[in-house]
């Protein structure tokens, strides 16, 4: 799965900013990025085996998205592996980014070792566990409400915060008693990730929690739709729709902690100070989150269009802070062009 | 109940402006409004039993918010019915305008009725039943999928139209199955009022079928917050919260009946066609919703301060669209000046 996003202008985050316009946007956070380099603003070149030998001296580090890059569900992208493994032949270190709110940081390396990548923790950059690394940061010492799975919660117990568990509301089934609906008094934090128990009684709760000034806001990602290939024809929602609707009814803006949120490149750069844009390339296949959070720091980008997105979307961008350096058909084409 | 609003800029409904930025308003469909006239730029003035006998010559209407303004739950406001038998013995003509979209209009109508207001049914203007009249005078014809009360589908049957019944989504509880609903192939709008068991669920069928592109996507009202007068502290979201998470994951902007959608004054209009900017005079307690609209379409404007707003949140609103012409204390006080 890849998620897409629809969601919010991220700006300052005052109630002043927060009464002014709106329009809904295809990804939150794209808007205003001052740091988009020339390479977003030319035109997306199919990546060839010459263009690729000309990047590949410059570049110390490659960070690529998961779900719909290396793999679908449990199928694993054919090449992935050989791809990475050549990378590190040449020296370069390589990191993974995902915005997959219902895995843990230990859910992931499983997942890794289960599908035969050779990999590190510290080269795992996973929201749920980058929100409660951001908490701990803030010095959140209070209970934290959550809206998300086990894999959240996982992690906040983690990182050594106490926090509810996940599951249906108390409330839940009992929609006309929700004034009296008892409330934590030491919630320090509102914590937003997917949550398959989303309802009325759980918004309610987190906008109360949430009028209190001192209370923080978090959501682990702002993507609206996750992508998975289905004949059904069902649209899968995800965690931007939560947390759109907290949003609205607290009159709040969250911080967000994934792609393209800048809050995700200072967490990176505390395990790879040495990042640059002009030594980095970001792999992925999503413009709005992928492409968006390369562009913004300036990376080359890639996209590979075996997940969200194809060469064809792009003609249907004008934003260019969607717009990748390059794009090709897999991940294995760079493999291919290692030969 | 009054409902209050955080909201999202109305625009054009096209993709590529969804694309564009996203800040949250308070109220949906404040800006860009171009029928703001020199009333509301002016500072608001306290009502004065002067300015009334300046005023009142001069209206043919007086058109009037419900919650907050006439009654708060089961308790009538003081003097709410004296001040309205006292405008129709002027021959005023009085119209009652209620985004509350729990109520179907033969509610609202017993409710008036409960309550010893003179009242006939067109001078009604409730949400959930102009929703109905909106689906039919765009000849839908085929299902509707409905989040919402008994009150909508009593108004959407009412009219002709099929929809589901209110309740949880036969998927709630199952979270990871919804990939095998059941979608209903005939669905031709997706309609909102506020869903006492709105879930992720719900999400997830509303979009899979606002993805079909000819459906229709109604929301009755676009409130984000009732306003109750509760001891608790708890803040009871509204529909905006369900509107933004299912616009923000459909990537589609619905239609808006309730205030202040120039939706409501096109229903209006059809009842009262001489309404007139210079002719009608708009009472609420709501600066988001009641004052927004009324300025919105050129009224005379009066904030009563029995319910969300009073003249202490003047001074923190620079929006002239958001400032009322006048302000008092209480409907009451308009009977008290014709005396």
């Amino acid at each position: 799965m890849t998620v897409s996003g629809v969601g919010v202008k991220r700006g300052s985050c005052n109630m002043a900013s927060l009464r002014k316009a709106t329009v809904i946007s295809v990804q939150r956070g794209l808007h205003g990025s001052k740091n988009t380099t020339e390479h977003s603003r030319q035109q997306p070149k199919e990546l060839t085996k010459k263009l690729w030998s000309e990047l590949l001296p410059r570049l110390e580090y490659v960070l690529s998205d998961c779900d719909g890059v290396l793999w679908h569900s449990n199928l694993v992208v054919s090449g992935a592996r050989d791809t990475f493994r050549k990378l590190r032949e040449y020296g370069l270190k390589v990191g993974f980014v995902t915005n997959n709110s219902t895995k843990s940081k230990a859910g992931l390396l499983d997942k890794f070792k289960q599908m035969n990548f050779q990999i590190t923790p510290r080269e795992i950059f996973c929201v749920n566990n980058l929100t409660a690394s951001y908490l701990q940061s803030r010095k959140v010492k209070g209970r934290v409400y959550m809206l998300g799975t086990e894999a959240l919660q996982n992690e906040l117990e983690g990182a050594g915060l106490r926090c509810n568990p996940p599951g249906p509301d108390l409330a839940d089934g009992h929609p006309q008693s929700w004034l009296d609906m008892k409330m934590d008094t030491d919630v320090e934090a509102v914590v937003l990730g997917f949550d398959y128990h989303f309802s009325m009684a759980k918004v309610c709760r987190a906008c109360t929690y949430l009028a209190r000034p001192n209370c923080h806001f978090i959501a682990s990602e702002a993507d609206v739709r996750v992508f998975e290939k289905n004949s059904s024809g069902i649209v899968l929602p995800s965690t931007g729709a939560i947390l759109a609707a907290i949003e609205a009814a607290a009159g709040r803006r969250a911080v967000i902690i994934g792609k393209p949120s800048t809050t995700m490149i200072e967490m990176i750069r505390r395990e790879y100070p040495e990042i640059r844009s002009d030594n980095t390339l970001f792999i992925g296949d999503y413009l709005h989150t992928d492409i968006a959070f390369g562009a913004k720091n300036g990376f080359t980008t890639l996209l590979v269009e075996t997940g969200m997105h194809s060469r064809h979307d792009l003609t249907q961008v004008k934003d260019s802070s969607l717009k990748p350096t390059f794009y090709t058909k897999s991940i294995a084409d760079i493999f291919a062009f290692m030969q």
